[in-house]
């Protein structure tokens, strides 16, 4: 991704190339694995991937999965436990989904968001949880969407179950 | 697509085909036009098609926006204006994602589902809205996302802006 960071210019007049667009369905721990089921009895997905917490995995029978990705077809999603209660209200789990978006030139993409008006939650950093591996930015648009701004995963970080 | 839907038995073991997976964001009317525009600035997604409310079309400047499918390389999402406002919560408009899920037997999907533990919220039948000229049903999922599943729109159907 390097040689296009350089870009992170005021214009963003370059045409910006995502590589994947995912649904990333949130779900209070340690309800990822029973969804991951779900989906595979509901609609026929297949597991692709899965990232589990690696301390978590040590003191308990079920291990949270920080990203486990399903496909159907040719098109995939994320099932990912959400493992901090710091959402207030519950309700939040109830049915949440971020839009994941994949991008070799994350600053170039977060910088034309953020200029028509999306905010950024938090800034590009090194990912941690479901994010492992990747470098991201949280952004909610200015209609309550929230997306995440990623790199593709290193496959080296990645952590399969 | 009739020619599979015969296979509406409790079996459900053939595998099911799916054409599309698509994020829908639900705005509340008349905010679409505006997320489009906003997309648009915002990831450099390009407007595939759109299709408006008729009524509404004839009624005022801005019509309502039924769906429009923005895609980003070779990925696409929808963008609707919500036009009832029987959802007594204003929050519910605040970041709404639907999965819509297109596949030609529509019915094998549903049956498949259900018996998984979705329940139907809405049975299938004609799409209006968002979904005219689909046949589409309507599925919550044990953890709270909604679903629609729904036939290939046909080409007639489809009201370009």
């Amino acid at each position: 991704m390097a040689q296009s960071e350089s870009q992170n210019g005021g214009g963003a007049e370059k045409t910006l190339s995502f590589k994947a667009l995912k649904p990333q369905l949130l779900v209070e721990v340690p309800k990822a694995a029973d969804a991951v089921v779900f989906y595979k009895a509901a609609f026929g997905a297949e597991e692709v991937s899965r990232t589990v917490h690696p301390k978590r995995k040590a003191e308990q029978e079920a291990p949270a999965i920080l990203s486990a990705e399903l496909s159907l077809s040719n098109f995939s999603f994320l099932v990912s436990d959400v493992l901090d209660a710091s959402a207030s209200d519950e309700k939040v789990f109830e049915s949440r989904v971020v839009l994941f978006l994949e991008t070799e030139d994350i600053i170039a993409a977060v910088s034309k968001a953020v200029s028509a008006g999306a905010v950024e939650e938090s800034e590009i950093s090194e990912g941690d949880g479901s994010y492992v591996g990747r470098r991201v930015a949280k952004l909610k648009d200015p209609f309550g969407f929230n997306w995440i701004i990623a790199t593709p995963a290193k496959e080296s970080a990645v952590v399969e179950a």
